[in-house]
């Protein structure tokens, strides 16, 4: 059982870093160029502080979910992970979100604000943006459910010996 | 000792429910209007849908924390605790750097999508946006601690009966 468990979250582990392994490179390629109206204008991710945000964020996410795959379980360290897992969920969600968010803007702008969308001038570079933010999104979902196995498992033993 | 740990809970729980009522009201009453060479420039919260969703997340989030105060503890509702904290936790992360996502924007604005920034034209409500994100700030770091502190309370006994 306790072997079943542990492949359940190296498993997990492994796709949470693969997928953010993926949104971090994609947002890091995303790039492009185009003039409009005889202007050049040049979207990429590090115009925007969110996205650099996002690379960091997923960056971290990758390294931290291969790390925790070394842990033993039992350990000192295994007992810290669990907190560390919901510190990582924290902070992809703001990624994830904040991301959104100006995605949003970008394609549909802000009548009110007077911001243009700029996603019909930069196809490509939108369409890498999004595809960055569900390689993330699949991400935050894979540390979700570690986070609510983590937390079933701990619960388990705790009700037959407490309750 | 029990009790002790009983009345820290049900302080943080109420800081959290003030704190997010605080942000909820603070950004559903943001709204200013004004004129901007000759043209009306009106701007409040429901015209950016991040803020919406800034407003109905810290809102759940204050009935969820006043209702969860009325959870006895170890009954069966209270080993569900946990999990639906680290949601609420997820949700107020995502709703605040969405927010802050955009209110950077709007202080900033982004010259490469040829954003302006407009918290020039409508100081007082870029203020108010401002506040209800230093008090959804402040309901994500109580949330924080409380989910950090029931971690450390659930890993306790733990590993006095199991290591």
């Amino acid at each position: 059982m306790a072997k079943v468990q542990r492949l359940i979250s190296i498993v997990l582990r492994l796709a949470a870093a693969a997928a953010a392994a993926a949104a971090a490179i994609i947002m890091v390629t995303s790039h492009e160029t185009t003039s409009f109206f005889g202007l050049e204008m040049e979207a990429k991710y590090s115009y925007t502080p969110s996205f650099i945000f996002f690379v960091v964020a997923f960056a971290v996410a990758c390294v931290y979910s291969l790390l925790v795959v070394l842990v033993r379980p039992g350990s000192t360290a295994s007992r810290l992970v669990l907190m560390s897992d919901v510190i990582i969920g924290m902070v992809l969600t703001g990624a994830v979100a904040a991301t959104g968010a100006l995605s949003e803007v970008g394609k549909n702008g802000n009548t009110h604000a007077g911001w243009l969308p700029i996603c019909v001038q930069v196809h490509e570079y939108c369409n890498r943006v999004m595809g960055a933010l569900i390689a993330g999104f699949v991400a935050l979902v894979v540390y979700f459910l570690i986070i609510m196995y983590s937390l079933h498992e701990l619960a388990e033993p705790l009700c037959s010996c407490h309750y």
